[in-house]
């Protein structure tokens, strides 16, 4: 097992390296980018479908759909009209990584972009891992998964810098409460942001779009 | 990553070596042990809740219960009246292995035992690639999360037997269709059994306690 353990190590290293010049290529190009976690079906594409519907025409844009198979979210969000999206289809693999988002980025002109969005593959744990140059990581948790979630995947959480708790339209059809998902939340990461609302009514989706345009740097 | 991959197929192997140990074990006391999968909080612990309740009476029944962190999935598996209920923490990790299960049930009589659950982790990739010994993996799925789930997670859908709608009361408050998801399923697997149910409600939960019963070995 130290064997496995070095290399992942390894693995990992390689991969911090490689984030970081991603991130200084971001840094230098002024564009904010933002890492997309959740577990499957929380919301994530809903909401970029959404923040491109609302900020398209201010802001310019761009996407990495990334996806174990298919490339329906990429395809989903071309609908929303997203000008420059890319698809990464991991083939199997549970994350992505930062040569994954590299690649998928050669294509993509930095100049001017004021926001990338990463969408990460659904999965709590993986995801965590894994530096992709991002500024931030924002994970979604949706109030049918239950609030005990930042508790059971405290990783994720603790290496977020925004939860964004979707579908409060569907509270009181579960057991979820809003005041112990962020309290569970704040347990594991006092220094979350958190952003209630729900990409089907529309509530709360002011202050996300609110939050975005504070934090892009031009 | 010739490396990475060779060290990755000693690890699987050396899982699949315990796990056809646990599965001779399983066959010689006549358990049924099933692998229940599916994404954080799609009700795998409110399943089991449910099926302590209306068979505890009639099957023997033990569980394993793993989670990333903390032991909040035993613990409510106990106060469903799990006599048997031994609880894995991955710390960090994003699978069971067949080693952990194999740990877990050192203390875990066999002998008239009707039914074996482990509950996995939360995650509809990584579960997938380690064989825990079971008769059958049982992915859950709830409608909650998009009826394209089979289509972009294939690798657990393939490899399950049984897989389980949950949260079937919630229709109507997304955009989720039986038919779509019963349909991407059997695209991936043409040999799958489908269970539409819903733990809150008790609405299919028969269904399953009736397919349960016909696959007890005793």
């Amino acid at each position: 097992m130290t064997e496995k353990v070095t290399i992942e190590q390894k693995v990992l290293s390689e991969n911090d390296r490689l984030a970081a010049e991603l991130r200084q290529k971001f840094t230098r190009h002024r564009v904010l980018c933002l890492n997309l976690v959740s577990s499957p079906g929380s919301g994530k594409t809903s909401l970029l479908e959404k923040t491109l519907a609302a900020l398209n025409h201010e802001l310019k844009i761009a996407l990495v759909a990334g996806d174990v198979q298919t490339e329906n979210d990429a395809r989903r969000l071309e609908r929303a009209g997203g000008k420059i999206v890319r698809p990464i289809v991991t083939g199997g693999a549970c994350h992505l990584d930062a040569r994954m988002v590299a690649k998928a980025l050669e294509a993509v002109p930095l100049e001017g972009l004021d926001i990338l969005f990463i969408e990460n593959v659904g999965n709590l744990v993986c995801p965590s891992s894994y530096d992709l140059g991002e500024d931030m990581k924002v994970v979604l948790i949706s109030t049918t998964e239950g609030d005990d979630k930042p508790l059971k995947y405290p990783g994720m959480f603790r290496r977020s810098s925004v939860m964004v708790v979707n579908k409060v339209d569907l509270i009181g059809s579960s057991e979820f409460s809003l005041a112990t998902v962020r309290e569970n939340a704040l347990t594991i990461n006092g220094q979350l942001t958190v952003i209630e609302l729900s990409c089907r009514s529309g509530d709360g989706l002011p202050a996300w779009y609110g939050w975005l345009r504070s934090q892009v740097r031009r």
